[in-house]
């Protein structure tokens, strides 16, 4: 409390990222970031940028990333919207799609940011309970509501939802606007992009931190009908005119342009993600599906925070949820095969 | 209208930025930017991240930011806050530190950008008429008020107020929080930076978009006691945990580090405003002191929206605000001396 703060500073419970360690002493596998840096595509069109031209303010409209994008995703380049990460992207889009009196709904375990956009903008929310696998059931989803947010696949949980299984939540609330937070899609699922064009309620946002190797940029992209992207556009244009610099913009670019690196770095992280998948059930670890970078997994014996601490003294860095129903878990970032492999070695000790 | 989006959206009326024309056919006089590049150590900066590292998130503190802004500015870290861009950090600050009901005020003509965000924030506001001369009256901001926002110099009249004018704004508003916003406060005025330990509702806002040449690279910063610094925190981390960029961060480290570059940039940019005023007066411009890198001119004979078009004719832009009381005003960005030679030719050409 302090009395130069407003009400909401005074109120609200901010979100907590990952621990982001300044030195380089740990196997840092907490924030799902990419073992494998940018292409090299992206690094030389930063250099190509990186003259005089920066005392010249960006594109505010980032048109040629959009136009990337639209080339990618095969939609029309009004259909794309471009933000500082996918976070500044769903904070807006709670501001541009939700009014405060109508409960939106998510999943109870899900993003934990969700709840702090909630608060900050005076939005009330209702949290939907997942099933006990930790699953999805769309049925769920069609309560009388303010709006929707589904992330697909779900964090920390890992698990992947069918686009079928998306078109009956999306089906049941045509009237109100479904948000999927698709920031793992490339690691195995089926974007529901795809699917823009069919519902005017539907608004795909999705990241370049994981899949693309690009966190320490903050590029984030939504997708929708001109409509949705055009109340985006409002609320940005009433924030901040240019959230993306131009190396950012332009390292976006490239990383939209290199397809065929996208594809050689999530193949890697998949392979190696079935391979420790199968060790860490050798070593008595229950593991929900996963269609991620990551892996949700719980010990049969050892608590998640016992792990979590004996794992951080011995130098890996991994993300333990102090929440009811998943604080026995870890959330575990698939690094490179040399990281796991560490960290294998290092539970084998914890765990003998 | 559109169904799907939130009552903000449907009312606002966004802020419209200076037009960004992709091509570079024009004399771009309209946004403010400077026209000499930034420093070569931000260059080098810039260089030595584009590396793998640019998978890894950055750090959300910025601390390596905030030492080289607390070592320039003399105060300690904690007092210093980094954002996206000085607009950026204005729309933290009205949520962090205004409440809907209690009006806040600022001068009627000013950045066109307050009065969105108090519509974005649904933050009631009142505009304090500016003197005949466009100067701000420090007793007008005396009444009862739910904070205040004063930009020194006031864009867009160029105007100054003194620090002991500021002060006695500070003394009759000590228990609301007083924004200082400070973009242009590096082309010939005094910082309030200085007065931020004597008072506690003081928040000074400065930018690294005008003097330290780097609009492109979206770097805002705020200055006051911890106290206020820890509300602009709260706020940031329930929106966006990582606003900043790993490449940003380190070129506005490296621009606060490069005072000589500056002094020199500054000086070459007031030398030439006192030149083209001269040159302006000849031409019967009346002309509002500038303590800024741009002039704010009126013709005697011919009026603001005639010039603004003629001038865009002839591939010079300017910006021209349509609004009562300043309707007959260029606002004119210094250039570099070329650029203002052809300027004031093309001046010459349309007046003769």
């Amino acid at each position: 409390m302090n009395k130069y703060w407003s009400n909401i500073t005074n109120q609200i419970e901010p979100y907590v990222c990952g621990e982001q360690p300044q030195d380089k002493k740990y196997i840092k596998l907490n924030t799902n970031e990419s073992p494998y840096g940018p292409s090299p595509k992206v690094i030389e069109a930063i250099n190509k940028c990186t003259n005089d031209d920066l005392r010249l303010y960006p594109d505010p409209n980032c048109q040629r990333l959009k136009s990337a994008a639209a080339k990618y995703y095969n939609l029309k380049a009004d259909q794309i919207f471009v933000g500082n990460g996918s976070d500044e992207v769903l904070a807006f889009s709670f501001l541009a799609f939700f009014n405060p009196d109508n409960p939106i709904i998510f999943p109870d375990i899900s993003y934990s940011f969700y709840p702090v956009y909630g608060e900050l903008y005076n939005i009330n929310y209702k949290q939907i309970p997942l099933s006990e696998d930790f699953s999805i059931t769309p049925e769920d989803y069609s309560c009388e509501n303010g709006g929707v947010v589904i992330p697909n696949p779900n964090a920390p949980t890992g698990r992947y939802l069918e686009i079928k299984e998306i078109k009956k939540i999306l089906d049941s609330n045509i009237e109100k606007v479904v948000i999927i937070d698709e920031a793992y899609i490339d690691f195995g699922g089926e974007s529901a992009v795809s699917i823009v064009n069919d519902y005017p309620n539907l608004l795909v946002i999705q990241t370049m931190s994981k899949s693309r190797c690009l966190a320490g940029m903050r590029i984030g992209i939504a997708m929708g009908q001109k409509h949705l992207i055009d109340a985006l556009e409002r609320i940005k244009n009433s924030f901040n005119s240019y959230t993306v610099d131009r190396l950012a913009a332009a390292a976006g670019e490239a990383a939209l342009l290199d397809k065929q690196y996208l594809k050689e770095c999530t193949s890697k992280i998949i392979n190696t993600r079935e391979n420790v998948i199968n060790q860490l059930k050798e070593l008595d670890f229950d593991i929900i599906p996963s269609k991620t970078n990551f892996i949700f997994a719980k010990h049969r014996k050892v608590s998640g925070n016992e792990l979590f601490m004996k794992l951080k003294e011995k130098a890996v860095l991994v993300r333990h949820f102090n929440k009811p129903r998943i604080k026995d878990y870890l959330r575990i970032t698939i690094g490179s095969d040399h990281d796991m492999k560490m960290v294998i070695e290092r539970l084998k000790e914890i765990l003998s």
